[in-house]
């Protein structure tokens, strides 16, 4: 049974999304008519429009989840989240430190995998993001993961012995120092920058501080429309999101 | 501390990476000379080979023990599972249906993302490959897998209501109609498949059977070569592995 | 010295650029002012507009002559031509066949390499294409192009000996069979489809019908946005213009 | 008819090729047995082999002819070239500065495309590299082609108003104002280049030196493996040859 604040996905008959907050009693209006959002709402019921075109309740996924945040600053999406996931050590019951916070997209992500038995703790340093991870992340209600308002450049991490550090700060190459010593020795970096430059003054300073097997990666994802006769990659697509590097504390 | 049996990364000076089990007292032959595993050993451990070398004792991480297994079958890459993760709803607790096991790569990651609250069901119709599945993850020590040799083309999966259904086999629209039953509404599919015919078929079959929001991608991942003033994408690349496919049963 | 009727980039100092056809005593307009575009006009010439930017009189690229036809259709993007040259027997003096016509874009590249040593023989089957395509290139001047208004899949090709031909029609396999006939023994054959299940088609009757050494391949383009500091690849690109099928007769 | 030394493709049943140099009565060994080149050979003669099959002499493809050069070096690729092409005002009848020789395969193609009213000048500043191109440029017969034995980095460029300028050297920025100098108002520059600083540096220098118009991209090309009902990309591709800036003068 779902309760008020969950996300929920409508999902029309013409394949359109839309993803929004429960509230009982509330009405959702769209090209194919009005929805109420009645009490008793569940994952897989069909509602049925003013129009009478049907609309199925969904459970988001990840990437719908990290998506729609509300966002001040670009985030990471979720095929550079995955890749990061599957390419550390990053499980359920990891401690992994998350810098910065940002809109909160990635945090939401981490949370979901490292689970109950493991924790999340995310630092930015300006306040307006902060403030506003704090409320994106409000809404999907993770209780494993601390929010820091500082700058672990200049400050330090307050945590130690974690066993991944997730990068997505404009000078990454400032937090490597800080990050080794929070790192449990083996542990992971992962950062993720826009441009070239960025990578290579990150990369200088990883080698600089005992990292090893560094790698630096970029993912390029096409659609593929497929329609019987006519399949075909779609016209256009997303040419670069960022560089992603990982490394090993050694 | 580590037990006999679980993996560990040898990371040597030179950055070549090893990836071996722990047997006490047993020795690491390489080109820098031996190493001997002793006992109370730890990720994180440093130990000197015969020819006086350095040598890191590290956790794996899930890409390494994905690509580690010992395979009679082509696995989901790691970059392949990650996309899969973040593009599904597959979180902590979650439950999953994979077919097939196949070498088990996949199981694992998957194991590892869902953790101790959440269960991977895992179904093989080949004797062969079931096995050694069997064993490549019982060195893994994964508590929440169920291993099924059967077929659920023809016999049907024996649960349902479950979040997530993985498909890694050459004719995935066989089991869209079992995978229908056994996922709860709103339930994701994922399926993986080398040529553009299988993906075809299949979508024409997840059309025929009420699943929507169906889209098809393919990753391109290039290797940066960060070197000051030489950086530049590495010269050879991986140029398919193969096409996923994300629906929601409705 | 310019005639009237030549095209000529007008190129702005904040690097618009745009291309027009030169009327003596013209005058353009846009956001930087007006030129007047004089008698005796060169390439090279330096204008200055009415609020005083210069405009740089500019000999188009070939691609930006092929991007500038009228189109009723798609048309062969200056990439796929660069490659459909260099991986043909393409060059000053060859004699190619080219079908269909469609805005003549392709026309026009394909004319400026064979040069006035070679010939063009380009065909359409649509009435309105066929004119769109002779307006279109009547404004770059080529003598070396001849026109043919017909279906050479139903009538075949009025040619022989050619070195090569150039296909980009919706059904191409239609026309393997008058190009076998049109081309010189270890002739090029060259076409350009947007979906799969027209190259898959085109590939096998290409194999029925005694063609070897057939390669299928895409192209992908990105930019790369070079700014000192903060040089990375332009977020968005060009997802798929077509597949490119190469082959041989023998 | 073929004349001595002039460069044929055999092509076996198999679909293997081989690049060679005709000359009466040589014989060619390869797995399907031996043939004899006879005198009076043509391009599309088929020969027998020793063991009975079927070899075809071919015409080269301009890309063939390109990879087939001696190399000391390496050189631009058939689809950098092609790009270039296109992208640049190169025609029949252009005349073209290129720097360096190498091993002569960009020259080759670019005294293709630019014809007998055209002309390459080509420069090349190391004398082993200068000797290796004349050599492998003998065997195409191009009459179009001077070269030069020179650093015009150095010593400049011996032509002026050129359309064209083609750079492949390790430090492109030093060719900038020599083929500054050298070009027509409105003349293209196109360099390729490996490394991203190389690209970097190139595009500072050329926006000092009234370049506009400066743009640089990099090309992916995927092979598709067209087989009915087994449709994929190949598993292995080039991840890259180099970056091509493309500027104009003004």
């Amino acid at each position: 049974m779902l309760n008020e604040g969950d996300l929920i996905v409508l999902l029309s008959e013409d394949s359109k999304k839309y993803l929004i907050e429960y509230k009982i009693g509330s009405k959702f209006v769209f090209h194919l008519g009005i929805v109420e959002l009645n009490q008793d709402l569940n994952y897989g019921d069909i509602l049925t429009t003013s129009k009478g075109y049907r609309v199925f309740v969904l459970e988001p996924s990840n990437a719908e989840i990290m998506m729609n945040v509300k966002r001040k600053t670009n985030i990471i999406y979720p095929r550079e989240a995955g890749y990061i996931i599957t390419h550390t050590n990053l499980k359920n019951g990891s401690r992994v430190i998350e810098t910065g916070t940002g809109s909160g997209a990635m945090t939401i992500m981490l949370s979901r995998v490292v689970g109950e038995s493991g924790k999340v703790y995310t630092f930015e340093r300006r306040k307006e993001h902060y403030e506003q991870a704090l409320e994106n992340i409000k809404k999907v209600k993770l209780k494993n993961v601390e929010f820091y308002l500082l700058d672990p450049a200049i400050e330090g991490y307050p945590v130690n012995n974690v066993d991944c550090a997730v990068i997505d700060v404009p000078e990454p190459w400032t937090l490597v120092s800080p990050a080794y010593k929070a790192l449990k020795s083996g542990g992971f970096w992962a950062s993720i920058s826009p441009t070239i430059e960025q990578v290579i003054q990150t990369v200088e300073e990883l080698k600089n501080q005992n990292f090893l097997d560094i790698r630096t990666i970029e993912l390029l994802e096409r659609e593929i429309l497929v329609r019987k006769g006519k399949t075909r990659p779609k016209e256009t697509m997303i040419g670069h999101i960022g560089y992603i590097t990982i490394a090993r504390k050694i």
